[in-house]
């Protein structure tokens, strides 16, 4: 046990990035996504082809109410079924009235509804109040400023309208020529490169990095423990590399990104390392089976990703509509 | 007020695009955004300088609770202050434990949130499920499918993905050399292409055209009754030449891009006419203010625009992280 | 199957109330709660003794998402550790913040929640306008009215401050000297009368008939499919019986009151008959077992029963803080 | 200012009843009421007329959003006009399905709903974890348990099935001669006892005081700052009184029980001496018009109340039904 903690305490030294951009920092490597980034992504866009990698949000969803995460609910303030038997006729004007009174019908009225959905229910981007180590989230900031109406330091928010780069796909479970890793496996710097490298791909600064293990087309609609149980994953060892690289974010197709049960004795200690220390932008949930198969067929494993969360104001994490437009 | 059912009844027939891309189609206009549409949103990228034009959603928002609206709600799990002063030892392993034991802190926990918001609250896209005329919404779908548990047709979802294009940028309220239009004020086909004729810039199939009237920096953080009160917006009479020019989305930063008082005895006419019938993507709420600095900075009105919405299965909308790259 | 239909529309005529308390009514059989009765269920307070009959509305409920029915969900927003770590100062007043700064530690603040509860996630009455039979609710009043916004007739609202009566105890379980009923089990007229005859009771006008199958304790804390699966209950045929003996309210320890897999074949057709045409208050998912512990230690199986609902606007139903006074 | 603070600390220490029922306690002054007590409420019930004390939970409500807390929603998880239009074939069995092919009409559905509200938003009884002090809750609990999930201690479901007492009305409105008292207006203990002499009454150990200032009345429909706004209420000055009568419960039809603005340079201090030290159960927002006009004609201001609030678990506050008994 003793090794576990002093392992995670090197790895932390060795990837943290705190400092690096400010003192008042709440990006974490999203500030690597350059303007001469952003370029490089749509010099990408060849044949304008776009492919989402978010999963519907819906009570279809992989929830169990775990940790106080359920799927997403949707309710109705105004419904057609409504509208057709007698209601919203507040919305009428006196033409309209007229009109309904000789037709028997009412004219128009509209649709409306209210969305209550778990930050992290679905497809989304962690943000990096999301987890503490020892009192403090990414940068220093105190734990304490994640309390009632939101955080007020590192709050999804900051992300918007900034994560949009090129993406480079390793589609692990492709490559071992599996249809999905098994729970436990983990997924090494080593394989990482031998995927890249099958692919003639290189891995570059302020790049986002889309891994698959194909464990969600395993699961879906039949999700069990897929929200937090057994699971593939990076393997905590990959840490550095990602640090080296100055990789701006990682997203993969399942839960929580790193392989489960945890390699060493903590919990989630990747998360600890890479978005608390390395302020690395995680993607959870992503739905990379559209993409799979997209690559497959072209053989083109970059693109242009564009993924901005939205500004939930002090938010732990915010569903995305990621889309690869390649 | 006969003479408002015929003109609005002339106008649906002209704008009408019901049937065009098959009795299956739930997208409409947006089918316009070809992936040569995509490619040539893509060379639009010059200095890669991103810019969101999507408001903070949170308590701070316009709503008044008008209509079942109310701003977003921001609710925690699991918070900094709750891991500071002892709860979320359930994370912990033996390692931890031990280090708690030692240290007499907690080593980590993390911080998580539930959002409860109406999907027309802020910055969002209508879904073409949104508005109703005589019992149907566009393509012909009866009302009644847009009930408890989501519309089984014309739902948001099926945008995503599919909302990038080219954005065309025509700020009114600089036109005019004013901070705001006025309530009541409605910008015509006329003075669109006047603004469109000083930038040099034609509106071509597929673009998104994004009007700023300097609504929204006139009445933010003090909205009154920004949300569904008298406002600056489009013409009803600007839905012909929106059909001719076969663009595939408009967006402005007012609550319901049509002017209001509305123009004729009717609730939105612009919505049933374009809305409904010409499939129209209708984004509201939009905060195109720091697009406005920026365009005026460097002259350039035309991006590559990234606007795709959250696949929530069936809602009438959805909060949108809209991005302009340029 | 037509024997079904037809033994259903006999119940349904022989047990209906519509029109017998006039065609405004909103009450049914909570009309029997006459002042006079109110009267004799309080001279039925003997020893002071209350018992609550209501479980907790947490977490730990019995529903699994089916129907859309999840556990009630309690969300914070002011929290005492957030107080403890910094938050809350604006309720400072200066001598309260010259305290903080001699002291070092804030003076007052409080702790404030948000309730996200399904109306019928917990111990609750049905409203009468909760079931629908041929497009009517109880009283011919129609289903279009149960829409949007809640109901606009025969809401729970109409409930409250009404439901104080005498309670009748029939503890079905200890009857047959059994811990619980078993799932399909059907509460007959022969069996009720025999646990009131060898309690000595007879069930009289406007009475609180409350039933324990003790499938709640055979359940609690590991449901499985305690809300909405096969479960034990009153047989479709004591609707004769509870009509003629002009009943108040009925509720038990299960899910939906009536036995299931339902006895013919029509989706709960107890309730169809009762709650539809009768116009009975019906009470699931009560806690019974602590009122069964002591009855069975005193003897007394009568008590003035307490159990007015919130007066929720148009619901379909409401939690209700339901108490026998002994 | 150092007036204030002395006074406040002379009041605590006078008024506290931390320890009196041992450390476990979370119940503070409702352990007066006794089986005596309620026998003793019981007797009261004379002509079995019942008054509901509870005002509407729905958007008419006076919260305004302030401190997080807006009126109560309803949203629908089925709908009649749905039903109506072809949603919910799901319920039906074949019989049914048969019954629908031939008259062209489905047989059975229901409506349902969920409830969405803060737990403090309209009528409610305060639990003893809703206000702190340096640090502390009633009976020393520490204000690090009130966190998410709900408060460890003292939450309000420990009242649950416990709040069944004589009532005491005292309608000072009535009594002044007035609609309403004003905002300011501090209700004395001078004023409170020639208002039970007035009527005769005696305040007795383990009762509940009912105060009624006329300002729901006042503004009822037209809220304004009713809630947390200036207010006429009780004086800080009655806290001894309360104390030294060993009162069970105080509830007004204000927000928030005693005057605003506050008559020292303290945030609430009524609450900081009578609920978190003497642990007094506090009813605001109670609707006691209807139980003025009944005072009035028939002369009697004592009943037998029941006002037992939900069992949330961990809850700093439950919307209650409570119900005059007379």
């Amino acid at each position: 046990m003793t090794d576990d903690l002093a392992l995670l305490e090197d790895y932390i030294q060795r990837c943290s990035n705190w400092g690096r951009w400010g003192a008042e920092d709440h990006l974490g490597t999203v500030n690597l996504i350059t303007p001469e980034k952003v370029r490089e992504a749509a010099r990408l866009v060849r044949t304008g082809k776009t492919i989402s990698l978010t999963m519907p949000y819906d009570e279809g969803g992989p929830q169990t109410g775990n940790l106080g995460r359920h799927n997403p609910h949707l309710y109705q303030l105004a419904s057609g079924p409504g509208y057709l038997t007698g209601e919203q006729q507040s919305v009428e004007t006196p033409t309209m009235t007229k009109w309904r009174e000789s037709s028997g019908q009412p004219a128009n009225a509209l649709y409306d509804d209210v969305l209550v959905m778990p930050t992290q229910s679905g497809t989304q981007w962690d943000a990096l109040c999301h987890i503490f180590w020892r009192g403090q989230m990414y940068n220093g900031y105190s734990a304490a400023d994640a309390g009632t109406g939101g955080s007020r330091t590192n709050g999804v928010q900051h992300y918007t309208g900034k994560i949009i780069t090129r993406g480079v796909f390793v589609d692990v479970a492709e490559h071992r020529g599996v249809d999905s890793l098994e729970p436990g496996d983990a997924i090494t710097v080593d394989e990482l490169e031998k995927c890249l490298a099958a692919k003639k791909l290189e891995i570059r600064t302020g790049d986002a990095l889309i891994v698959r293990t194909g464990f969600m087309a395993a699961r879906r609609g039949k999700w069990q423990d897929y929200a937090g149980g057994p699971a593939p994953g990076l393997s905590l060892h990959t840490a550095p590399w990602i640090r080296e690289h100055d990789i701006a974010a990682v997203a993969t197709d399942t839960w929580g990104v790193e392989v489960r049960p945890n390699e060493i004795d903590c919990w989630q200690p990747f998360h600890v390392v890479c978005l608390t220390h390395t302020g690395l932008a995680i993607g959870e949930i992503w739905d990379l089976d559209g993409l799979s198969e997209d690559c497959k067929a072209d053989g083109v494993y970059e693109f242009m990703l564009s993924a901005s969360p939205l500004p939930l104001t002090g938010a732990s994490g915010s569903p995305v509509s990621a889309v690869a437009i390649k």
